[in-house]
């Protein structure tokens, strides 16, 4: 692609290191800023700027939040005894959609997978093995989705904690096997936490 | 969509304001951002913001240029008596790929849309015109989209400077290279029938 412009290209080029973005549909979203009054695109731009120099990852479930901890893990009327752990941010925000769950989430920032170089310590479980140490939690509900990477995830962890006295369960597979959480609609997603079977269950053991 | 975080929001909103992109790609790709290092997000802040500051319209062209006369516009080697009249810069840079034309280009800034609220005097038709009326052109080719609106516009031009001696074209219409002609649609199919051309031409004697 040959641009006319050096500006141009560097704009393009940038957009088009997200993911799902290449360079044609890149330079269609440049060329609908150029098109539009300057505010906007500086509106834009300031948002990411400011988003990702100043966001902050809750310090108890790694939700992101505006605060030290989030309005979930603060808030008195969740049950703090139980505990849902998600991949990310927007499984967090799916549930919360459904208006099924009052406990606690605890966010793993993503599943172990080997093939992308993804092990257990790049993921938030140490914390998450703290609090069931610390003897506070009475239930760990797994939610991740229903992939290898995900039941690999959810067999490791379940290890660490399979001493200690609480109860886990996986949420009910309403949803379609290899499914990803986020595009569940919101009463499939709310009766499979309803109706979540026994870790021990789900593995067969 | 229930944000934990303002600036999360923020930026989510921002990018669903770009054509093309949903509330949920737009989380996906501020997410994306948050596992990349800051210096990503820094960097496409940036280069959208200097971007939308300072990029040039070529006086001439009215094509995108980081200078007030553009490089096709300044380059000697081409051909300022043809005008291909295109819609947008992406055509420029199209055309430009295929190698095939070495005159200079008139970027219109779209097309006549009356349904869209375009009249003629929001592009840069009367430019255009003066061109023509300054007696320097000897061929301009209509190379906008084959629909209503590129008719339309085409049509427009026509009438405002027929009356200078100048020879006006089209882009040929035809089935694409290499496609077979049972998947061609029939008005395509129809025109490169009608508008054939000596089979001489074809094969470049
Ligand atoms: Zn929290
Ligand atoms: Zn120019």
């Amino acid at each position: 692609m040959e641009f006319s412009s050096k500006l141009l290209e560097r704009a393009v080029n940038e957009m088009s290191q997200l993911p799902g973005i290449g360079k044609r549909t890149a330079l269609r979203l440049v060329l609908h800023m150029l098109r539009q009054p300057k505010e906007h695109t500086f509106a834009l731009s300031e948002a990411l700027q400011t988003m990702r120099k100043d966001v902050k990852f809750c310090k108890s479930c790694h939700n992101i939040s505006d605060v030290e901890l989030c309005e979930i893990c603060s808030n008195p009327n969740r049950n703090a005894h139980i505990i849902c752990v998600v991949e990310d941010v927007r499984d967090v925000m799916a549930i919360e959609n459904t208006s099924s769950f009052k406990g606690l989430y605890h966010v793993l920032g993503g599943k172990i997978s080997p093939m992308d170089g993804i092990g257990p310590h790049d993921l938030n479980i140490e914390s998450l093995v703290g609090k069931v140490k610390e003897g506070k939690v009475k239930e760990l509900i797994f939610a991740l989705s229903s992939t290898m990477e995900g039941d690999t995830t959810n067999f490791y962890i379940f290890k660490q904690i399979q001493d200690f006295q609480i109860f886990t369960s996986t949420i009910a597979r309403g949803i379609s096997v290899g499914d990803e959480l986020e595009y569940a609609d919101e009463i499939t997603l709310g009766r499979s936490i309803i109706n979540r079977i026994p870790f021990e269950t789900s593995i067969k053991l």
